[in-house]
This record gives C-alpha cells, sequence and structure tokens, in this order.
C-alpha cells in the first residue's frame, strides 16, 4: 500500500526482499504508528531475530519473512556441495523456526520453499529455485488477500459506517490485509465511507496499526474505546463489522481471534447488523473438531495493567510503558476468544464468501481435506 | 473503609468535616491509585475548586464535599446581620454549584442544608444548623449504601466471581459505595469470593480505583481488559455482575451509567448471568420518561488517544499522560450508554432489590412520586 513519507507517497509491501543485496526489507512494526522506518536484515539470523523481537508481526507477514530467510540462507551459501548445502538449508530452517516457536505461519511457508528448491540439481539451481519460491510465496498472499478483498467489496456500501477490530490488516500480511481488503477494494471502486476502529485493549493494536493505515490511504476513520461498540450500535451508527481470524475451524465455522471479537459478535448479532470475518485459506484448520479445544494464550498481565506509547516532553516525545492499573493488583489477560458461528454471517475467503457452515461442504474449494 | 497508611490499618471516609478547623478532609482521588493522599480544604473556595479539579469525583462523593462546603462558609461569615448572612450563603451556594455545572447531586444535596438552616433564628443558628445538616447528609449516604449492602450480600455467595465495571466504589461515595456495598457486606459475613475488575477503559476506574479499594479491603481480585469479559463468561468463569448507575428512569427502569456497561449486560444477558445495578435512591430520574432522551456526554476524544498513569524510570515514578494512538487520528468518545430493562436482572436500593420495570409501582417506598 501506500505510505507518505517526507511528504511524498510511495509503495510499500511490510514484507518484501532485495535480491542484488540479498537482505529482507521490513516495515518496522515496533516503532509504528509514531515512527515509519525499514529494517533491512543481513542474513539469515538477523531475520529470525526481526521475527522473534515483533519487527514484523502478523500470520502473513512472518510467513513471508521465514520464507525469505530460507531463500536468503540458502543463497548465501558459498563453499560446498550438495550435502553440504541441505544441512546448511536445514540449521537455517531451524533458526527461523525457532524464532516464534508457537506459529504455524513461518514452519508452513518455508515447507513450501523447502519442497521447491529439492527440484534444483545444483546448488546453484536450488538457491534460484528457493529466491523463485519465496517471491512466488510473497506474491500469492497478496494475490489471496486481493481476491478477498474483490469479494468482500460489495459488503461495504457507499456511505457505510463499518467496525473493525484489532489490526488484519496490510501490515499483518504482505500488503492489502484481509479484513481491511474489503476496504481497500470500496475505496478503489470510489466508494466513501466511515471506519471505527476499536482500540483493541490490551495492546491497542486498532488505535495503532489500524488507524495509521486508514490515515495512509486517506479513509475516513476514528478509534472508539472497545466499550462504546455497544453504544454506538444501540444508535444505529454501525451498518458492518469486520474482523480476522487467527484460526477458522474449517469443520465447525468456529472462529479463534484477538480477545473481544466475541464480544463484538455478541453485539452485533443482538442489533442485527452483518458480521463478516475475512481470511486467507491458511488460516483454516481442518483438523481440529471443536473451538473449545483450541488453546488460549494467557498473556502477561502487564499489558492489561498498562499501556505503551510515547510520552510528550517539553522538546521531544520518546517511548515508553506507562503502569495504569493499582500497583498493586494483579490481572487476568486471556489473548484470544473463540466466536461461534450462528453469530457470524458469513467468512470471506479468497474463494468467495461463504456461511461458516458451509465451509465443511466446500472444502474441496478452499483447500480442504478430501 | 480502612485503608493501610504506612503500614497501619486506619477508617477513612472519602469525604468528612473538621468542625473545630472548619476544614473538608478529602481523599486525593487524582493521586490514587499510586499514592494515598489527604486533602484538607481551607475555605468555600477551595473547596469549591476540589469539586473543580476531580480532587473528589463520584455523585455521593461532590453531593457531601458541596453540603459540607455550604456548612463551612456558612460558618466563616462573622460580620453582620440575618440578611448580610443569606446574602453570603446565596454567593456560597453559587460558587459551589458552578464547580461542576451539569452535577446534579451537588445542588441537591445544598438545597437540602439550605432548607434545613433557614430555621435557626440568628446567625449563630443558622451556622450550627447548617453543621448539623451537612453531617446528617453525609452520614445518610453511608447509611443508604450500608442498606444497599444488607440486601445485595445475598448475591454474592461464597466462591462466586463478580465481574464489576467502572469504580461505585466507596470513593464515589462518602463510605461503602454501591456496587461495591455488596461485596463489603458479603465480606463482612465472612464469605470468600473473587472479583474480576474490568478495566474501564478510556479513563480506567476498575483498574485504578475499585482495584485499589478491593486490595485495601484483602478482597481477591484480577483486573481485566473490557474485551475479556465475554470470554471469561464464555467459559463459565463470571456468576454474577454488579455496577452502579449514573441515572436509572424510574418510569421505565432503563439504566444509565458509564461507557460499556450495555456491553456487559448484553453479554450476561446472553450466558444466563445475573446482572445487578446498585443504586441510592438519589440517582432515579422519576420525571424522564424515556431512556433515549438521556443526553450522553461526548467526552474528549484524548481519553482514548492515550492513557494516564505512572512512567517507571530509574530513580523515580513520575505521573504521565501517554498517547497511544495513531498521531493522526481523532477519537468518539462517548462517555455513558443506557441499559435497557430486560438485560437487568435487579436494582438494589437501600429500599431493597426491585425488577426495574417494579420501579414505579414501588415509587413511594422509592421516595418517588404520589
Amino acid at each position: 500500500m501506500n505510505v507518505t513519507v517526507r511528504g511524498r507517497r510511495r509503495p510499500f509491501r511490510t514484507v518484501s526482499f532485495d535480491a542484488a543485496r540479498n537482505e529482507v526489507v521490513l516495515i518496522d512494526q515496533r516503532c509504528l504508528p509514531h515512527e515509519f522506518k525499514l529494517v533491512r536484515t543481513r542474513d539469515f539470523r538477523e531475520t529470525a531475530e526481526a521475527i522473534r523481537d515483533m519487527t514484523v508481526r502478523g500470520a502473513g507477514a512472518i510467513g513471508a519473512t521465514a520464507a525469505f530467510g530460507l531463500a536468503q540462507g540458502a543463497r548465501a551459501f558459498c563453499k560446498g556441495g550438495l550435502a553440504k548445502f541441505e544441512a546448511h538449508v536445514e540449521r537455517v530452517f531451524e533458526r527461523l523456526k525457532g524464532a516464534r516457536p508457537t506459529a504455524v505461519d513461518p514452519v508452513n511457508a518455508m515447507l513450501e520453499v523447502r519442497a521447491r528448491l529439492g527440484a534444483g540439481t545444483t546448488v546453484a539451481g536450488r538457491q534460484a529455485r528457493a529466491l523463485d519460491a519465496a517471491m512466488a510465496f510473497a506474491d500469492e498472499d497478496v494475490s489471496h488477500c486481493e481476491a478477498i478483498g474483490r469479494h468482500g467489496a460489495k459488503l461495504v456500501r457507499a456511505g457505510a459506517h463499518v467496525l473493525t477490530h484489532c489490526n488484519a490488516g496490510w501490515l499483518a500480511f504482505v500488503d492489502i490485509g484481509s479484513a481491511t481488503a474489503p476496504l481497500y477494494a470500496a475505496q478503489e471502486l470510489g466508494r466513501k465511507f466511515h471506519v471505527f476502529c476499536a482500540e483493541t485493549r490490551p495492546r491497542s493494536q486498532g488505535a495503532t496499526l489500524t488507524a495509521w493505515e486508514l490515515s495512509q490511504q486517506g479513509i475516513s476513520h476514528e478509534i472508539i474505546a472497545d466499550n462504546a461498540a455497544g453504544h454506538l450500535m444501540q444508535q444505529g451508527e454501525v451498518d458492518l463489522v469486520l474482523v480476522g481470524s487467527d484460526r477458522t475451524l474449517g469443520r465447525t465455522g468456529e472462529v479463534a481471534n484477538k480477545i473481544g471479537t466475541y464480544t463484538k459478535a455478541v453485539l452485533a448479532h443482538r442489533h442485527g447488523i452483518p458480521f463478516y470475518v475475512c481470511i486467507p485459506l491458511s488460516t483454516i484448520d481442518w483438523n481440529l473438531r471443536r473451538g473449545r479445544d483450541i488453546p488460549i494464550e494467557e498473556r502477561s498481565g502487564d499489558e492489561v495493567l498498562g499501556a505503551w506509547g510515547t510520552v510528550q516532553g517539553p522538546k521531544m516525545s520518546a517511548r515508553a510503558y506507562l503502569r495504569v492499573a493499582n500497583p498493586g493488583s494483579r490481572a487476568r489477560n486471556p489473548g484470544f476468544d473463540v466466536t461461534p458461528p450462528e453469530l457470524i454471517t458469513g467468512i470471506v475467503t479468497p474463494a468467495g464468501i461463504f456461511r461458516p457452515s458451509e465451509l465443511w461442504r466446500h472444502r474441496a474449494q478452499l483447500g480442504g481435506p478430501r
């Protein structure tokens, strides 16, 4: 998407690759929304570190970063034959995998790259194939998001007020995003609409990342406290809810996503407001049979007990963590919740829009099992 | 309630009066939860300023502060007869009224004091009556809250997990509080239970004031992001919801309270969890006929775009405002919402527990019109 840097509008991807310098180029998401900065990783170890330290986050984005990291590592190999090359690639794979041990996207992405490079018969051939495979992986991530946008654009009518939760935007993917894809596609069609970004405590990705994205694209928006969503719906001020998903169960249509998604779904259901979940096919889990078996990560209480942002001083502003809560108190901090299918109007995928209960029937079309 | 100051447990009221020195004594709520500090106002002008600058907040607490402020002003009068005294009291009244122009509690409290002092036939007699009336007003606030606790205690069973929203605690009243009254009463009865304090963005009164109160009383509690309430209910972890109210319509049973209350009520209803609103009689509005006619204050966007707390430096911690959100974005910030009666299990008043639809029928008992 386009970003205005020093007064000039330029296109950027969240993750890209500089083949000439063999460097992965990342938007540093730790600095957003307060500063736009690119980071270049010079070898696969630095790439692994960028995944680990959250320079890059979001399922699609870390998948592509790992794919590029594997190609980067493979291409840096210069001394030895195929056997040594294979052992080297294995080390790169493990290093990148270990950067975010619970995430599945980096592993799936690298498996795809490794499968394709194996077809080469020389080290140079395999190196070239690794690069092609990683590039193709990233481009496919983008085209999937574009397809979500094509299908979802019709949901975003001119004059609509759309509520979003968290950031399933282009910063979470290589480009375009999932929940934001219908918005960007509707904007391309010349439609004007308004977005309410729920701030999404405790990590505030709605107030920071989604609001930053919409600002950059010139889309009318306002940030709201999560607490205000119900009131705005009650006042008839919300026409549509769009969210992403970390894991959607192909067998049941249940959707695991950032904590607070379930609350928005319950509210939308009460007010008869369409509630759509936008997902790439890679987030569909075809195995798990019950949403309650999805492990819900319990995150650090510090996220709830305070906030990150910038403190404005007389001459400078500095990044800081602020303690908000009573110093003697502890917090519970479940990171995700599960929304049942009866609260979901539709699931917007690159292959079209489906009711949650229809995913299993259409599994062939959606990359599922036979 | 009891507060531990320098290792010693001592009883405090949110608002009290030192008759010997003619000073109002307030817990400085701007410093909580990070520091416990008492403030003494030396004349009615300082008392008005303490109301204006939020040293004291909460309906019951500012009512009592204004009542004491009026008595304080009346008692400071020393030169002149009854006519001059009356003119002086009028000036004190207007000054205190102007400190928080939209609040009704200070005005109602002062009208009560002024009506009673009028029965005195000398300046000294009226001054004594003013003090008695203000003391009686504060004591009545406490006894109303105690009565809420007596009726509400049976809702808080041993082992219960109770969700609260915002702070309708003793800091919002002279003592005890409304939504916290059943908790403190159940604790007195020796019951053990656990409280989830919803942080209550954007001003975080749950994470700061309610969590501080419960810490001081040694009640087991955890702070949660507002977003986590739905998930915890879904997991069967919430048995009861207790909230306060800024205004309850006696004719319809609709409840206006801090933004986010409606969301918690919708979630509780879906999960069949009892949802109770605890109120003193003074917050019942017997005139208004429709909840949608309650004016909803739109507050400053800065509350949503950032947070207040303390920044921990290497040698000190300092109070600060932190900007969290994207710098280019604006916020919507409705301060209150309205919960319809069908989502409310019961209204806990000093006169007993009523269904919202029963308030009007029992209006005689509840201080309503004929």
